[in-house]
């Protein structure tokens, strides 16, 4: 096995708080941590060019497996070489395991020990994912960092069910581990913390996960339906237990307000597909809150999105134009707002690093949520 | 007036026909003609940004005055300085009339002398143009060239329905010119030949719109259904007559080929959204013709969709991940077929501009046609 294949740094603690800054090292670069990435579900991060996506500062996107699987397959992504080749990113990739957007299917039909039996969401095809499969897959795709096949249970769930999933996520972590050493292919592999919202099982899936040995640990089932305050508060109770030496990433996670949450708390890595998301329907983040780019509001509006941003929206267009491209339903519009909120996490993650180095992280995140969330609440 | 507001000077004219290679000299910059121009509908050439037009090389592009007038209109447009601040878009522009799209319109109520009556394709509010208000928009809207308000007769049209759109167009012509002298606001305008395809209309409809006085002539009511061969045919027919001191504009036309077939026949300016529009559906040109990029044969194609071809598209993608992009239904897709049919547009004039003035413009038609038709002709 290659022995470069993946390293992970602390280089700074806070004195303020659990966070840190850190140094991922992989084939294909370094991240520094903590390190919001963007999503690239199917082979692109929605809107925007490779290149684009580049000089908003991603460091590391995501790719979706279950889509990727279904649509152009492994036999083609292996064809290319991989999806680095495929979509020309070379920079550092992260892939999910299906797992998640399989449990959401609504033709979901069986799952057992063994893996899971549903329908595609594109032909009605049978389909089986097991944590086998599910690792055969991601090495098809050659992302830096895997994840494992892990049961994700919906919120609210009783403690049988989120105990049961917990387990099977555990016993299929280990198969993961199994079919996926250290290194293999050069791809690290990261475990999934399962346990919903209660702390005890929460602790129980630490242990077990840590216990196979992972380069690094995610916390998974939160931000799935349950009120933003229980979801810090799991994090509260967990993070003590959390292994210091691994990086530590928060699946699906989240808006701005987030990645101070999530930091404060441990948190190294978080993804979500939310910024692109909600810009595609004309909302972005400004320092003051989001807005809501269609609003007649901004009609006449000289102004830019964000005035201290320096993405090509901001950089070049007015708010009224903008405005106009929505309700014209322009391409472009769709594109520069994407743009731009992807910039703003990824240039707001910058200033948390720079601010958990130098001792600001509370003030930095006082002054910011002051500004921000004034409006947030509002809505 | 300001004196320098437009000139057309002919620098060669080809020995092999009536083509000729010239320059447009504007406040906003010079134009090498011919030129294709590709078109801006609502303010953005869809899918591009103003960076990426400039980038693909071309020297203006078109707004559709009646998309404008609707959204934004020109109350906003003028708070903005125009379309050029608006939209970011510093070189020359020329806008269309609003006739051709009025008469396009399903819900058209009344064509007078004095002008047109019809319902609004966005809400359906009742709305007039006139010669008049069609020089008020596109003064509002700012573009160095601006176009009269003509009756565009469809086609098949008998004659008298043929000549009483002429006729009409004709006295519309003088009271646009009339209502917009010489370089009023710095704006060229530039009258249009109508006439269908009964030549001996035609040749009353340049002299008389030659007669008025303008700053360029363009052929209108061509390419709005008839055979291509007959199009051509009534530009053999009209060629000899139209004022050789002007720039000769093609409305709405056209193809590759048709580059050609218009260059031949002394068109200095052309314009289409065709090239935008089939790429959005997956259709791009190559040396060898238009292919569907959405095809199963291009699955596992490295190559790029013209490797003769500088743009982003082929200097950073495959067909194959293009592929995957359409049937993925991801935006970039849309984009990157679009920028290349673009690129491929004007980099094609530029090549014909050359042949022109070496004389080797029977070649390079014989060449491309060769190699380009050979595949058109058998869908």
């Amino acid at each position: 096995m290659n022995e470069r294949f993946f390293s992970f740094t602390v280089e700074s603690e806070s004195s303020e708080c659990w966070g840190r800054v850190g140094t991922i090292r992989t084939r294909r670069g370094e991240i520094r941590t903590p390190v919001f990435m963007p999503v690239g579900t199917c082979g692109s991060v929605k809107t925007l060019s490779p290149e684009e996506v580049r000089t908003a500062g991603a460091t590391i996107i995501l790719g979706n497996t279950y889509h990727l699987w279904l649509r152009p397959g492994t036999e083609i992504l292996e064809h290319f070489g991989g999806l680095h080749a495929f979509m020309k990113w070379d920079r550092p990739m992260l892939t999910d395991s299906g797992g998640f957007q399989v449990f959401s299917l609504k033709k979901l039909n069986k799952i057992t020990d063994e893996g899971v039996q549903f329908a595609s969401h594109l032909d009605g095809a049978k389909l089986w994912l097991t944590p086998e499969e599910s690792m055969r897959i991601q090495r098809s795709i050659g992302a830096e960092i895997m994840m494992v096949f892990d049961e994700c249970c919906p919120w609210p769930a009783d403690e049988k069910l989120a105990r049961e999933a917990m387990e099977r996520s555990a016993r299929w972590a280990k198969r993961c581990r199994e079919d996926h050493p250290s290194g293999r292919n050069g791809q690290a592999l990261f475990g999934i913390v399962q346990g919903s919202t209660y702390l005890h099982l929460r602790k129980e899936s630490i242990a077990r996960t840590a216990e196979i040995g992972f380069d690094g640990l995610a916390v998974g089932g939160l931000s799935v339906g349950e009120p933003k305050a229980l979801m810090i508060d799991t994090l509260d109770g967990m993070m003590p237990g959390m292994p210091k030496d691994l990086p530590r990433y928060l699946m699906g996670v989240g808006s701005p307000e987030d990645l101070f949450y999530g930091v404060e708390r441990g948190i190294d890595m978080f993804d979500c597909v939310m910024p692109t998301r909600i810009a595609r329907h004309g909302a972005v983040f400004t320092p003051t809150g989001r807005i809501d780019l269609t609003g007649l509001a901004w009609q006449r509006s000289d102004e830019p999105i964000d005035p201290t941003c320096d993405c090509q929206a901001c950089r070049t267009f007015s708010r009224g134009y903008l405005r106009h491209l929505f309700k014209a339903k322009e391409i472009l519009a769709l594109r520069m707002a994407s743009l731009h909120n992807i910039t703003f996490m990824i240039t707001l993650m910058g200033r948390i690093r720079a601010a958990l180095a130098d001792g600001t992280f509370q003030r930095l995140k006082s002054e910011f949520l002051a500004s921000y969330m004034a409006r947030e609440e509002k809505r």
